[in-house]
C-alpha cells in the first residue's frame, strides 16, 4: 500500500494489508523468539519479562506457552512422540501467523528435539530466533519449581526430559542465555539487544 | 499491571503483561470478526476491506482464511465432518490467542455449522462478534468467481456447501451483510459502525 492509497477514503479498494503494512504501523518486524531448555531453566519467566521490556517499548508482543496452548488449541494431543511433533508444529504454525501479522511472538516450551525447532525456523525463515535457556539441568533440578524432577526421580514420570527423555540442545543457537550466572535482568538485556543489534525494533 | 510499575526500570519484575495491557497500547479491544457464508458471498473481499479500513484508522488487524490456514496449520485435515469441525475448531482457537493479543482478527470461512460457530463464539465470550455475509444462492452462483458452482452443479465436487451439503445460516447474527443490496463501501462501514457502536475501537 502507498501513502497515496492511504490519503483517500476508498483504501479498502486497493487490495490487502499485507506484512510490510503492519510492520510500518508497529514500528518493528514480526519475529519469533523461540526459548527452547529443560523444565525449570527459566523459560517462562524470560519470555515473560522480555515481553515486558518490549512493551515498555512499544512493541506488539505475545507470549505462548503451555498456559494459553495446551489447554486450547492443543488440547487434543498427548505426549507420544508423533503428538509432541504435532504440538510443536502447530505452535510453528502459530508463530507464523503473529509474526505475519507484525508481531513479536515468543514461545516458552522445552521443544527437546532439534528437528522439530528447525522445521518452525523453516517456516518463519529469518524472522526465526532460537533462544536457549542454557541452564544446567543441575540448577533446574534444585530449582524444580513445580517438584517434577522429584517425581521424575521418583518414577512417577515415565518420559521426562533431561532424566527418561533426551533434550537436545540447540546446535547453533542464535542466544545462549546463562541464566545460573547472570540475572534476570541482564538476561533480558541480552535479548533485546540481540533484537537491535539485528534490525529488529525498526523498520526500514 | 500499574502506572507506577511501568514508571520504573524494573517493570519486568512486575509480572505478565496481559490482554488489557495490549489494549491499551493498541488503544482498542482485542476482537473476532467471524464471517460465516456461501461460496462467491463475498466473505474475503469483505474481511479484506474491513480490514483496511481498520488499518487505516491505526487498528491492529489480521486476516485468517484459506490461504494462511488451509496450507499451513490446518493443513494435516481433509474434509470429512470430523475434519471440517477440527478445522473450525482450531482457528477459533487462533482467534482467542489474536483477541487476547489485543489484535481484531478477521476470519473468511464458510463454517456452514451453527454448532462449531457457537463453539468459537463460546470460546471469545463478548469479543466474538458473527457476521453473516449473506448473500443469495442465486447471487453467489451467478458470480462464481471460483468456477465451483459449475463442478458442483455437474457432479464434479462430491460436498458443496448450498448445493449438496447444508449451510447452515446464522439463527442470530450480530452484524447481517445484505451484499447483493449494497456498495462494498456500505458493506464496510456496517461492520466498523458495529464496532464503534459497541465500543471496541476504543478503550475504557
Amino acid at each position: 500500500m502507498t501513502d497515496e492509497n492511504k490519503s483517500t477514503n476508498v483504501v479498502w479498494h486497493q487490495g490487502e494489508i499485507g506484512q510490510a503494512d503492519r510492520e510500518k504501523q508497529a514500528g518493528h518486524k514480526g519475529a519469533v523468539l523461540w526459548f527452547t531448555g529443560l523444565s525449570g531453566s527459566g523459560k517462562s519467566t524470560l519470555a515473560d519479562a522480555v515481553e515486558a521490556a518490549l512493551y515498555k517499548r512499544g512493541c506488539r508482543t505475545y507470549v505462548l506457552d503451555g498456559d494459553n496452548i495446551r489447554h486450547g488449541l492443543n488440547q487434543n494431543l498427548g505426549f507420544s512422540d508423533e503428538d509432541r511433533t504435532e504440538n510443536i508444529r502447530r505452535i510453528g504454525e502459530v508463530t507464523r501467523l503473529f509474526c505475519d501479522a507484525g508481531v513479536i511472538a515468543l514461545t516458552a516450551f522445552i521443544s527437546p528435539f532439534q528437528s522439530d525447532r528447525d522445521a518452525v525456523r523453516e517456516l518463519n525463515g529469518d524472522r526465526f530466533i532460537e533462544v536457549f535457556v542454557n541452564t544446567p539441568i543441575e540448577v533446574c533440578e534444585q530449582r524444580d519449581p513445580k517438584g517434577l524432577y522429584k517425581k521424575a526421580r521418583a518414577g512417577e514420570i515415565p518420559e521426562f526430559t533431561g532424566i527418561t527423555s533426551p533434550y537436545e540442545a540447540p546446535e547453533a543457537p542464535d542466544i545462549d542465555v546463562r541464566t545460573a550466572d547472570q540475572s534476570l535482568e541482564e538476561s533480558v538485556q541480552q535479548v533485546v539487544h540481540y533484537l537491535e543489534a539485528n534490525g529488529f525494533l525498526s523498520v526500514s
